[in-house]
């Protein structure tokens, strides 16, 4: 039996030939046969449109016709499923994506700024239309992790998802880790060999680990996508100091993505956060993607793997197109669009955690006595208290480790603490994450 | 807008209320009204069997019929899909299925006896019918990993899948690690815990595993299922001896499943490996389970979650409900069942791996040259030797490590060394996975 014999192919418009363009053409030529044996029928890219036509991507377009305009895509009888792999929120993109399902095309994406800040509205128009709108390739590269939510997760009420997902911030702060090294030094490293952009702040700031929070919680909670809800806190302030506390403490610091169902609402959260040894997030290391989630069936999942690069993400790119090749059909976030609630968001002063609070303190009698009082006085409860060296009159790092508090408690003793004459830099605070 | 108003449900019955059955009414219960929305319709059970029926579990199974004749699911016309939790490889479990398939209902099923010798021709049957046959719930619990190979992977080559594919089996070497115990001591404290089965040959031979792997192995490489070719060791010899050992060398030891497509054909195995700290299944500790596979395109990834229990393989069993209810219908192993090729098992002769030797010898001048000698003449190369202690004339243990080289070889040297008149007891001989 051949592969997908007689059955007309998918015919497919690709709007982007970077990195993650090229890889999806590649996919689909590299297991062009096992592909149309999967879906019964092939997959066929008849159009592309890019910015320059005449660059060399290694890749053979004679196959298919080549579109200036990227907008044509949408428009071409030929053309039935548009993917776009542009980027940017709003612009060509939007445009593109608007298009192609408004002429009822269904449109794989891996575009997650649009998606952050536009996905409600165009899972309302994919489905007025009837056709789908798929991102498996937004959210942590190549881990297939909108599928194991939306379709593996089915039977689970989701009560949480945490994720690594930012690859260049993870790499990073695994660098810092195994060399000692601070933030600064490390990032240049970085940009030298590529794993860190130019302009670094998107990644480094937290702004795209955001854009994927705010897409897994619209589908973990089926509530509408809230972008502006995601508090978010980068890793530009992470000292090699910190970092070699939470060793000791048999914590690593990861820049993790957290969204949680609350009696309250939901919150969103993406910031440094200190991971057990034994919370599975703390062994994924380098330039590696996680995202973890727990349901109130299954219990905890962790999914990990390439979270970025033309390939990973060219195979959720593929996924995807396999699943219109099958004419499966699912709500974009995992329940109708017209029935995504806006979540209200939690305010920060009621969420609930554990601390670690690094001070340095004039080395003398009394200063511990302070802090411990501030500490106290909201009723926070001390696990642990670290004072490496002794240094009567000079400036030592103390550093220490609560109970679960709130956030609002911990803020206000934090403020009184550095406030005290022997506090001589702004404390250090940083959320500890469970097992 | 209410969930699914309006659309008729999805019927479904269920045979064998036992932990699974039980929990997949109660997920359908807890849950029903998400997954209405977000299958579009109602998930109904109508009608279930068991064998007592006087048993409380603590259901309602007011709203459905009771069949004392499981087999009467399949002929009942208010049925529409039929949910098999009954086990075992034959028997009723199999008439059941079908007899379900024949009718032209979608089966779903947790059975993994029955899959890893019938597959093949139920797949067949199950296409020939035009019906789906879903059995996410039989490999790995709750890890939704049949759907992260069959979709989230289409658009790769799975070069590879490993496994840690049963609980008991990793429960026993973790408990071995952590308290230095033997086998057989930690083995009685988890039959009496509960965590293993008065009869545990099954999993501690490594049979519930490999027919777990063989199923994997079907669906990665769109082969047939081939049970008899999986090469199976347990973990009855494991010494804490060698978990020490293993320690040391930054190696822990697993019970894995491994399948490997190579140039003459498939290999598959389950048997104690030691994985090294740094891939992530090293960290997979306890009852849990994880996949890892490799793909041409989206490289390595795994997930990890609970393998077991009520509540996470009823998760499973509800996921495949939901795609059913959504109208998703795949191919029964990736690729149509006419297509899976009857791959040739790789020989172990010539299968390719590192090892582990441990010997126990008589600690004398000359003995190690001998040993060495043995690896030398089949150009085996060592990597490390390690001796613990000093006992002239007594017995001491010695560690090798060795680099890549043939089972065939290394079987051979091994024989030539269990020889020797200084060894005295059979050399202990463990495959080292890679990174």
């Amino acid at each position: 039996m051949s592969a997908g014999d007689g059955k007309a192919p998918l015919t497919v418009g690709i709007a982007g030939l970077g990195t993650v363009g090229s890889g999806t053409l590649r996919a689909l030529a590299a297991n062009a046969e096992a592909l149309a044996l999967r879906c019964g029928r092939p997959i066929r890219v008849v159009a592309v449109s890019a910015r320059d036509r005449g660059k060399d991507r290694g890749l053979d377009l004679s196959g298919c016709r080549w579109l200036d305009d990227p907008l044509a895509l949408a428009a071409d009888p030929e053309v039935e499923v548009v993917v776009e792999l542009i980027g940017g929120s709003d612009g060509p993109a939007k445009a593109l994506v608007e298009a192609a399902l408004q002429a009822g095309k269904p449109v794989v994406t891996a575009n997650k700024a649009l998606l952050a800040h536009h996905g409600t509205a165009l899972a309302q128009l994919a489905e007025a239309k009837g056709v789908g709108l798929c991102y498996e390739a937004a959210v942590a590269g190549g881990i297939p992790v909108i599928g194991l939510l939306r379709d593996g997760l089915a039977g689970n009420r989701v009560q949480r998802v945490a994720g690594i997902l930012n690859g260049t911030c993870n790499y990073i702060l695994t660098t810092m880790r195994e060399s000692g090294r601070e933030f600064a030094d490390v990032l240049a490293e970085a940009q030298a060999l590529g794993y860190a952009e130019a302009d670094p702040s998107f990644d480094i700031d937290g702004v795209d680990a955001a854009h994927k929070l705010a897409i897994l919680t619209a589908l973990a909670f089926g509530c509408a996508v809230d972008f502006e809800a995601v508090r978010v806190e980068g890793i530009r302030d992470i000292a090699a100091l910190d970092i070699g506390f939470a060793e000791e403490l048999g914590l690593r610091i990861k820049l993790l993505g957290v969204a949680t169902a609350e009696a309250e609402g939901v919150a969103q959260r993406v910031e440094p956060v200190m991971v057990p040894l034994g919370n599975p997030l703390a062994a994924v290391e380098g330039v590696f993607n996680a995202v973890l989630a727990k349901g109130d069936f299954v219990g905890t999942i962790m999914a990990e793997g390439a979270g970025a690069g033309e390939r990973p993400t060219a195979s959720a790119v593929v996924a995807d197109l396999a699943a219109i090749a099958r004419g499966y059909r699912r709500p974009v976030f995992g329940v109708p669009a017209a029935a995504l609630t806006r979540a209200r968001p939690v305010p920060a002063e009621g969420q609930i955690g554990a601390y670690y609070l690094r001070l340095m303190v004039i080395d003398r009698p009394g200063v511990i006595a302070e802090v411990a009082a501030a500490l106290r006085d909201e009723e926070i409860s001390v696990e642990a208290l670290l004072q490496r060296g002794r240094a009567p009159g000079e400036i030592v790092p103390v550093v220490i480790t609560t109970h679960e508090t709130t956030e609002g408690r911990m803020r206000r003793a934090v403020a009184r603490i550095d406030a005290l004459e022997a506090c001589l830099e702004s404390p250090r605070l940083i959320r500890i994450e469970g097992e």
